[in-house]
């Protein structure tokens, strides 16, 4: 079998999710809500299920809800986007990168990677034969090395892979290192694939730029959305790629001998939700900025030294300050048996040499939920 | 970009889908049935989503579904599985093929295809590294060319992909095929994937026989079906694979960064739907054979060369005795603009030196649409 996938281990999304149920934790590790999404919008999936027809929507996605993403596009990026041409709908954002990468790499194609990095990017780009590069932001500021971003560039660089806002770090890329980044991928002929699935979720009034909108950027980038992330539906899987004909067409392929197509029902569904007024979108932010204050604060009384968070619903935190014993990885596991609150080590998202003094929460949980996982922290420490 | 996506042409189905739609044709191409599934099936599906969760489930799939397809691998063809180690809920079952094809197949494996295949096998095993291998089944008995089947054995093949009850051939494989397929991967150390999505669409009495039932092949056998055949809703998009803990762990490693999961709510009524009585199940057949029945003495009295059929929804025909002008695709083509019918040219179904005289129609359709389809064909004749 093949060395890439075997031996490998189960992501420690779903590892340390199965501790928590285990352990009767609260699971501030994998990022989902504990609440779903606007109830209309899972009215409209569910009346579509017992309406019909269930049966294969067109490859590309449903147009209504292509149509949806090219005016989402527009309206909050002024992107002027062809729905039929240049959006595509997948089973969800982690299979849209996946045809992204298989369409985009072939053997030998040096990939760059911004560490720390969502645990699905690596194992597919060598799958397919890529070379992974490694660039890093660094703590405790999460700021871009540009000179090893630089140096990064080779006459082989076929792709740079870009997260932004960025998991696990909380880190919304400034507008300095997005141009510097659009500036090497021109200078060297390089595609971006940017997974930009926290796109609405951010915070302290900043706003999203796509590496798209900027120069030479266009016909260049395929970007990367999900209704999970931003309709707090994160079991219904579905996401949506943006991107030239010319860079869409290849991905297209690849996604159609890799899931062929996404159910219908939730299709329409997300269509119907991407066409919410801004009130929406508003309070999205505005609910997981209040979420994230309280556990920054929080985690900050009890010793943690709490990182900035611009965007995400993940808050990292060093804690080397508490003056435990012992790596993240060790930290996280005594939190779970013995504080019953479940975080991700962060250093489960580097390939190598990883710094292991920091760890990661997901906030976008009931208030009563952050509060008692503080007060079980409290307890413990 | 990658030289095995670029280029690509959209799958013949979703090509003739949308012809039909353009012409206004009676669409017996792609296969998919014209009325949804049970409607108790789909109320399930709709009140879950309504009552939540609608986040991530377990990246293997709900367990209740898990173990619906372990009960009915027991129920339909006394095989003794084990839910939690041998079952894998995947996106389709496409992306199921594609999981166990990108985790079982290295770069220079062999890979035995058998001709007339279902058009994602190739790209996703040329994607892999993998080298295909082709045998055929040969028209009109649509029989395995054993000697040649032999010959493709080699001590580089890895994999033979065998999809029974074979699309579009409409074959089942005889008792001494398996059996010797089973011999062959046994001798040289080979894996079975088993693309057995219409194995609950079988006709006059045949019943399905999995490959990995027979001697040896149970370790060597991951097998894989679809709730959106067995259940008519081919838009859900759900799949599960069955196999030994051995092959499906690599498997779920591909499947976790290929679609990671896959909607809660429509898993939990698959599930509902497996552990349906035997009425439901047999019904569906004996519904579908009365339509192929229908179909097939339409095309005969109309002068189609009809070849045997004895499961799947596909009819394939000759159509040398009409005595037109022009291979399989422009036949096709023709049908299309002049007759208002569409149909898929078999030759799509080959890698190379196809026949050029065969063309499937789809016989999941209302009665009075597979009249009305012959009557327009009549007409045009
Ligand atoms: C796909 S499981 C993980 C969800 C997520 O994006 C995260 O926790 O980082
Ligand atoms: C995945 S689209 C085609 C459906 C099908 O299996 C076929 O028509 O052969």
């Amino acid at each position: 079998t093949n060395p890439v996938f075997t031996g490998l281990e189960t992501t420690i999304f779903e590892t340390m999710s199965r501790l928590a149920r285990e352990h009767g934790a609260i699971n501030l590790g994998q990022g989902f809500p504990d609440v779903d999404g606007p109830e209309d919008v899972r009215r409209v999936a569910a009346e579509a299920l017992v309406d019909g027809p269930n049966q294969y929507p067109p490859m590309m996605g449903l147009p209504d809800l292509r149509q949806a993403v090219a005016e989402a596009n527009r309206r909050f990026y002024g992107l002027d986007v062809d729905w039929a041409s240049e959006v595509m709908v997948t089973s969800g954002a982690t299979e849209a990168l996946t045809d992204c990468i298989l369409a985009l790499v072939e053997p030998g194609d040096e990939v760059i990677l911004i560490e720390p990095l969502y645990d699905s990017y690596l194992p597919i780009v060598r799958r397919t034969g890529g070379i992974p590069v490694r660039v890093r932001v660094t703590p405790p500021t999460w700021s871009l090395d540009l000179d090893a971003l630089e140096r990064a560039f080779t006459e082989n660089t076929k792709v740079i892979l870009l997260n932004n806002p960025m998991n696990p770090a909380g880190k919304v890329f400034t507008e300095a290192e997005l141009a510097r980044i659009a500036e090497l991928c021109v200078e060297h002929d390089v595609y971006a694939i940017c997974d930009e699935v926290y796109e609405h979720l951010l915070f302290d009034g900043s706003v999203h730029r796509p590496l798209m909108s900027f120069p030479g950027m266009r016909e260049r980038t395929v970007r990367v959305g999900s209704a999970g992330k931003t309709f707090s539906l994160t079991g219904w899987k579905i996401g949506y790629v943006t991107g030239a004909p010319k860079l869409l067409d290849p991905i297209a392929k690849a996604h159609q001998y890799v899931t062929f197509t996404t159910p219908p029902n939730l299709q329409k569904a997300v269509a119907h939700g991407l066409r919410k007024d801004d009130a929406y979108f508003n309070s999205l932010s505005a609910e997981l900025q209040a979420k994230r204050d309280l556990l920054a604060k929080g985690l900050s009384r009890l010793g943690f030294g709490v990182l900035p968070c611009e965007g995400t619903y993940f808050l990292t935190c060093d804690i080397t300050p508490l003056g435990l014993e012992g790596r993240d990885v060790d930290i996280c596991k005594r939190m779970v048996t013995e504080a019953g609150v479940v975080a991700i080590p962060v250093s489960a998202f580097y390939i190598a040499d990883a710094p292991t003094n920091y760890i990661r929460f997901c906030f976008c949980k009931r208030d009563e939920i952050l509060t008692e996982a503080l007060d079980r922290l409290g307890t413990w420490l």
